[in-house]
């Protein structure tokens, strides 16, 4: 059987096994998840086992410190995989909320009613426990999945699938709920993509590369992240005191992640008094800066002059770029047309003016007088975050339980005919 | 300036206009809306002299009396449309609602807001109507369009989108919120369809060959509605007299739209009673049967065997195919295998079977003891319809105001940081 029959073969049994999890209450489901966190622990030896080969493999290829940290299996990482399992249990199932009812003058009663989406593809790069979160999710709310990981934590994939399937089916889990690409060549993201008779869903999660190979081949809806190129703007009215802690926040609480601040902008009026503060704080905590002449000139620290590849890049480390705009419309303007439409603050006293800034910057995610950090599943109260959504179609930013469901309409009839 | 910079311009104009539009309130897109009907009701000699053109056009071309007669334009067409845009000013604005609302532990109240798209590009074929249809619910909802209609409708369209554009203007519609692609040859689609830096869905309009292209060359989210097979489903505990009445109404009331009746099923143990009085009450009403042997025998009346091809095609004629079925399982496999995720329905006094086929039937609307011609905006009380999606992400089934719009999330702080 060749690559693509393979593949496709996974398709037709994902949609078979939706077909089944369709019919699982609430309360089987959870029982499924349950009884998968069990087995991921009984499974832990052969688990870490299987991830030893692909550190090995990893640290000969000469991957990064890094790379190699995130792919490494640890006892505790493994119960921490298994505890969020648990945790995904005991969240609330969206699958079969009434979303809408109301009864037409001809007496037909119209329900719209939360469902699974079906099957859904995820196609993901080094982490081995997203294997575990992805199917997870996806499995609370009753939709099969086809994962396919990157080629370094291969061996962990498997070992972990393998007991995800394994121990759900003790449980009453479909068969093929939970299938994983067992090869990783770039010819499998082609079938997969193009596979829109079997799977409603693909979700890339890793570089731009793997996105813009996803977004260019896919036939049915992608829901991706692009970059989180987050602003702060200092509005003329803000509590200075209140900017600086929140830029000081945004900028180096964790630098590394997508909802971490990248461009600082701040209006005119307030330059001379907002930068030389700000300026020492962000050295303080060991921020490079590339800044405008404005900013430069006020921030009071050693600075670069920032070129026009600042402004639309994700740093993801300790560095700023600093702009000093004439008004709430330049503040928004730039946003709009360099941002990412992520998470962008706004810190201001002025009503008038935040209210502007809310509803004229295109972002998932836009923020009064805070930290962009909360820019986050967990930490809107979702329980659980399969990722944000840069996107504006079904998701948009953090995306939970609730974005991986769609909607039928029930119409309940007493022999109406038009 | 070549064809693919021309429609890359117009993407850079609808974006510029989209973050116009965002700021207009309900009132003022209302007033919009009415200075455009008033401006089409006065362009109404220009529009049909326009569409005089494209008639004389079609006729030299030899397209079908149908086709002519949909590309026709009269006062009372030109009316009508006008009459449907002052209908859309009616309607509610779905934009600015607040879907939800929480604050969390440490103060933060977040807001979960719907709001415009941003810019819709809308491919369509025939009907000069849809023009204004599109554009005006798009617009209605705080979003720029793109049209790109079909070359036979060409003179008509931009008699209709220039009047829209120029009525519309008065009243303060931002420039380029409804712009037309002048030219009708297929690589304006193409550059469209890839044009994700500016366009945020496309919906494209007609036939099968249009949205296969469509779905393969965009980048973008794609709205699109394929076949609908619809299924009615006879189970053993049906009122046959209902039955009947529903299966008579589906089919032959208006066989050429889309939720129109096309493949009966009907339980085995209720098949001698009912085949005779449903193929009598078929007949009068003048439809050609496909059946199976079982059907074919009890029916009563002339027939065809039904061959594979029967079960997934869309006649939109007065043709039946009907399958008989040993149990409630056989015909939602059936309807789930062959059918279109469409519309379907179940006659039976049995809840229990309802219920099952309402949950397990993987399709848009579901229906018990109701005629599928009711899966329709307007009959579900949506006021107007942009079409009927067949897809599960973002809007599934009758699509009008709210699946035109996306959401954001709006964090109110007071200097959280985390």
């Amino acid at each position: 059987m060749d690559l693509k029959e393979q593949i496709h073969q996974m398709g037709r049994q994902a949609l078979a096994a939706s077909r089944q999890l369709v019919k699982l209450s609430t309360q089987q489901k959870n029982q499924v998840l349950l009884a998968m966190a069990d087995e991921l622990t009984a499974s832990e030896p052969t688990i870490l086992e299987a991830n030893r080969h692909d550190v090995a493999a990893a640290k000969e290829n000469g991957l990064t410190n890094a790379m190699v940290d995130r792919l490494t299996l640890t006892s505790a990482r493994v119960t921490a995989i298994a505890d969020g399992i648990r945790q995904v249990a005991s969240l609330n199932d969206p699958v079969g909320e009434i979303i809408k009812e109301w009864t037409r003058p001809n007496g037909l009663r119209i329900q719209k009613k939360r469902v699974p989406i079906g099957v859904i593809g995820i196609i993901y790069e080094s982490r081995p426990n997203v294997t575990s979160d992805a199917a997870v999710l996806c499995l609370k709310t009753g939709n099969a999945t086809i994962l396919r990981g990157g080629k370094e934590a291969i061996h962990s994939n498997r070992a972990i699938a393998a007991a995800l399937q394994r121990g759900g089916e003790k449980a009453g889990l479909p068969l093929h709920s939970i299938q994983l690409i067992p090869f990783t060549d770039r010819e499998s993201v082609r079938h997969l993509a193009e596979m829109d008779q079997y799977l409603d869903l693909i979700i890339p999660r890793g570089g731009a590369g793997l996105i813009e190979t996803v977004v260019s081949l896919a036939r049915m809806p992608v829901i991706k992240h692009y970059d989180g190129i987050c602003h702060t703007y200092v509005d003329k009215d803000a509590d200075l005191n209140m900017a600086e802690v929140i830029v000081v926040n945004a900028k180096t609480q964790k630098p590394s992640v997508c909802n971490a601040l990248e461009t600082l902008l701040v209006h005119r009026d307030v330059a001379k008094e907002f930068y030389p503060r700000v300026g020492a704080a962000l050295a303080e905590k060991g921020v490079e800066i590339r800044a405008d002449e404005t900013a430069r000139t006020l921030l009071g620290v050693e600075s670069q002059p920032a070129a026009e590849a600042d402004w639309t890049t994700e740093y993801l480390d300790l560095i700023l770029s600093v702009k000093t705009v004439d008004s709430l419309d330049a503040a928004i303007d730039h946003i709009n047309h360099y941002g990412s439409h992520h998470s962008d603050a706004i810190v201001t006293r002025d009503e008038a003016a935040a209210e502007r800034f809310l509803n004229e910057v295109d972002s998932a995610t836009v923020f009064w007088n805070s930290s962009t950090r909360f820019s986050d599943g967990e930490e809107f109260g979702f329980g659980a975050e399969i990722g944000i959504s840069t996107d504006k179609l079904h998701a948009r930013g953090p995306m939970a339980l609730e974005e991986l469901t769609s909607y039928k309409y029930l119409l309940f009839g007493t022999g109406q005919v038009k």
